[in-house]
């Protein structure tokens, strides 16, 4: 995630880390080109049929249509994944606070290294980093979850049997029960965004009409920009081919990319939280790499 | 549900699987062979009467509407469905937690046979599928619930009845009614989804508007246009004949179409976990199978 | 409420049932008659005033605005009408396994049978039925609610008074009460939409605005689309009269219109859930009698 | 509240209750007779600078995007509103039913008619009436809640004392502090909107750009509409102004304007649950004075 | 957070208080001056190249697709971070009516002063405010949290910590840890908020396209409004970055501008309450300073 304030003028001018546009820079170029060859034909050669902006105009609500829908779905995407870990940092502070005021004091310790240990699995499961170690460095010597189907339920599991074992009365079982399974629901909300993307149709229908759109839209600007097509041409293509990419990248809150969302930091967050808890030195939080949070 | 990245150029140009193209395409060749008909008859034979674009921008605002509204309306539901299905994952994993906590040894093992019951129960009552076997191989010999009015509800009734019986106090029972009634909260969103469709009016009002606004469209473009109309009926066609199919399909999430929820796969995982936390060997997770994952 | 698939070409061009053409067709005929009026004037007696396009794009604009808003806000009140039923479907079942759970078995009827009374009750409330006896035909002969200032309420306290006599522990209590507070604000919330209309002011804002709009769009119309003007008055009245009846009907989901929701087969199957529950015979689901279910 | 079906033909032509007409009607006028003066000088005297209707196809589209924005989130607040009440409405049942599941006979009184006090006490509060004296009316002799500081959480604060006091168990402790903790948050819910207006700088952009609108709106008409340039000109800002005047109003869903809430009939639903709870005459439902409900 | 009533006709002229134009009118100027030099060198000097408007529609199309999505995500949060404050009010009662339940009277006054403390680091911590001594004031002698990597969950803890010596039986701690965990999830939503700021991305694509919008939006002016296209180009460029900076600040709720969130009159509200709670004496609610709540 790209930390950073409100850009300023120079910035705007010249800032790509964040921005989308170096990736699209070559569709621009190859869509502009091909309207300055259409003016260069229409205006040297021989006059190429011109339309009016009646289509266009259709066209153009449309694909914003399209546009804004798919660009809605990416940043809710995004927003419930932001949410779901925020929620995640709360069970897990919360689950310290349980732990203390629900289990002997003898037996506090190791859930709450579980909790670390599964955080950092559930963080490495999302991301598909099946060689991260950071979780399994949370669990003890008898725990082994590398040949587990699923390490992060794993490692609740594993919570949840040390609960059977050490919970004094039916008071502290409720409690972790309760908090265990709201920690589980943050958890398969996450799973869901990871596995399932937005529709693919979308992606279909969107590229698809804004090639169209590009490409035929030099036949209604020639009469009335001249040589100023491509110049429009590229705008409108890095407005929508932008648009499309920025949305691409959201929709995937949970990739390494510059705009996921900063779980090495979370995970941080939450070390310092149950390492304090636990009456232990905490890490200092993570900062931004050249304004990216990891 | 189709599983794939963001399509690149060549996809673009080809892909038709998850594609609403070819359902599409007949009636595309009919609208644009029609507009040809009038440009012909407007170039060779008979000026027809040529309208400005002012109405069909307000037309198109309209449909935009429309479609914009029912494209909403519709990607909720099958996002809603995917997320009561995410609930049901965690409620099931929750459950398995909730029995290890709460119920003698050996009394721990049927209720999650009954979950696996339910939850295939479930699939085939939202699917329709009335000859689906894999819920009914979950239950132990005396249950037989091929005759009852609602399966998935009786399963979950067999669950209660192994409580009133096995749950050894008010926690105990407490914990799972809880559960059980996020379980039984989740299956009736499900079945909510599946019984109510979108209001019939719309796909009325959303057609019929479609249709005559592709028919009347060569209208307002014969003189901006000539024989470009038919490449801009083709291509309006097109984008609001494709979003009304992709509507139409996501606004039934349940179903077994290429954008469908993947049930399969979604029950497959409740078996891992569930299996797991039994201790019995666990199945791999279903594969897409040439991108689809059922 | 229409239980129908997409419509097919066929359909489109006939189906009334669902439709609200019928509704609507007077004012249609009445803005084309005129529309036709002011062309007949304009081309055989005097010339009109000719407006360009530009202020009923404006115009357009808002109205769409206007329409589009009244339409989510519509669907958002049907849908939430639904929702509450489907948790009502929900909180049945799951109370008839908490009284299976908590109360002794020869307490397990009355409750059951008063949630019969009162789910009826309810929906006889919410359509102003005052004649209904559905709900008390459930009742035992010593409840009389015909009296009683809000019968649904009145069901649920009995419901209440029989936990007071027959909940053996205070688990069971908690446990009832929480479900009963869960029906009772599914039930408010129901009461809510149907006691609260949207703000009358929106209906004449759009009615208002629609007929302006409908009667001063000829005269942009003549000089670009001549004869054409009638047709095209009539497809804008179509799509923004028939938006702004269908909003109108959606926007009182608890009413027996065409799109209304189903209460009584929601009744009928929260009936085959507890009866089957109680052990007994259960009714078949109510079907759709010609498309429609009331 | 307007509580009132769909405007007939005749109450569109004159309905004026309910309707925001008469307060926006000397700006329409004053607008209406600059466009005419433009006209005038136009016409008659010399010539002005024509516009075309580029310029103002963008800014319509911006103030459709302010106006749409705006009135969203007043709708939302208002709506909101309403849901608070319909919480406050099936606590105060459920509270009734707690208190008779979990208090001894004879200490179920005092706790209802403080829910009495506090419900009127609330509304007072909200709609800024200091000398609202039907809260204090329901307090026993004692209570004197005239001086304290916030007098509905005194209300709330003296019915946890009475429980602290009366409550025989742990049960009833837990039980009635989750029901008015779920009162206390359904309260602050609704102080947080009538505190907290809708940011002010909206108010401003919408007014000021809205004026611009209309007083520059002429010179693009003129050329185009002639002696119709006044008309269009008083639509528009009938269009613009009614809805900028409807959203102001519903953004404060607690005032006691045309559109406000009925907080008075809430409060006598709420009487009459409670009274019938308690074995009281209760009074009969508020009945709309002329189509408006208090 | 400006309070203040709907701007009469002579604000609207002159209001700059809470309004966004001091800060944008530097670039307005440039910009219409840049469109007034434009006009100059096409009216005296050499023809420029003049485009239609249909570029232009598209363009701002797309333009309010992306202000209006970027205006809406800014005021969710700054709705939402609302939201959860008016949560904290409710807790913070609802906590105090939790401790007078639950907790011997001797044990009372400590955890309440400890929420004033928490809400008091709160607000510091999301206003990054490390010299604020509010917080730590209503400390006990021993309990110095200055040093603490997060003094807002430490003074939770502490909390917590006087639970599990004084809480006097389950129901006691189950439910204060479900208060407190109620409180620690509004907390994170807060700092969920502070900490991720809207995808950088959006800003750079917002501003690049509004300044070349206004810089080329002259070329389709120029032929149809002549010397009239710098108040277009100011008038244009007055909605753009006007709406641009207000959502730049709605989007960070917690600072300390104009349009910020009051969270000094929220903590007085907090004190207020308890103080009242614990006996003492409150002070007066925080008034606005010329119309400015801080």
């Amino acid at each position: 995630m790209i930390v950073r304030h409100k850009p300023g003028f120079l910035e705007l001018l010249i800032a790509t880390h964040g921005s989308v546009l170096p990736r699209i820079l070559p569709r621009i170029a190859v869509l502009t080109a091909l309207a300055a060859l259409l003016v260069w034909v229409d205006v040297d050669m021989i006059a190429l049929p011109h339309t009016n902006a009646a289509p266009f105009a259709v066209f153009g609500v449309a694909l914003s249509l399209f546009l804004g829908f798919r660009n809605n779905a990416a940043y809710d995407r995004w927003w419930e994944g932001r949410k779901l870990w925020g929620q995640l940092v709360a069970d897990m502070r919360a689950l310290g606070r349980d732990v203390a005021l629900f289990l002997p004091a003898e037996y506090q310790r190791r859930p709450l290294r579980l909790a670390l240990a599964f955080i950092h699995l559930h963080r490495a499961n999302l991301r598909r980093l099946s060689q991260d170690e950071a979780g399994h460095a949370w669990l003890d010597d008898g725990d082994d979850l590398r040949a587990v189907p699923h390490p992060p339920c794993a490692a609740l599991d594993l919570m949840t049997r040390h609960m059977v074992t050490h919970a004094p009365d039916g008071f502290a079982k409720k409690a972790l029960s309760e908090r265990i399974g709201s920690i589980t629901l943050a958890q398969a909300g996450c799973e869901r965004i990871a596995a399932t993307p937005l529709p693919f149709v979308y992606s279909l229908l969107v590229f698809r009409t804004t090639y169209l759109y590009c490409l035929l839209f030099p036949f209604s600007l020639i009469e009335g920009a001249g040589w100023m097509t491509p110049l429009f041409v590229a705008i409108v293509a890095y407005v929508f081919f932008g648009l499309a990419e920025v949305t691409e990248e959201l929709s995937n809150p949970f990739g390494k990319t510059v705009n996921g969302l900063p779980l090495d930091a979370m995970c941080r967050t939450i070390e310092i939280s149950l390492l304090t808890q636990m009456g232990e030195d905490a890490p200092a939080p993570l900062q931004p790499d050249g304004y990216y949070l990891s």
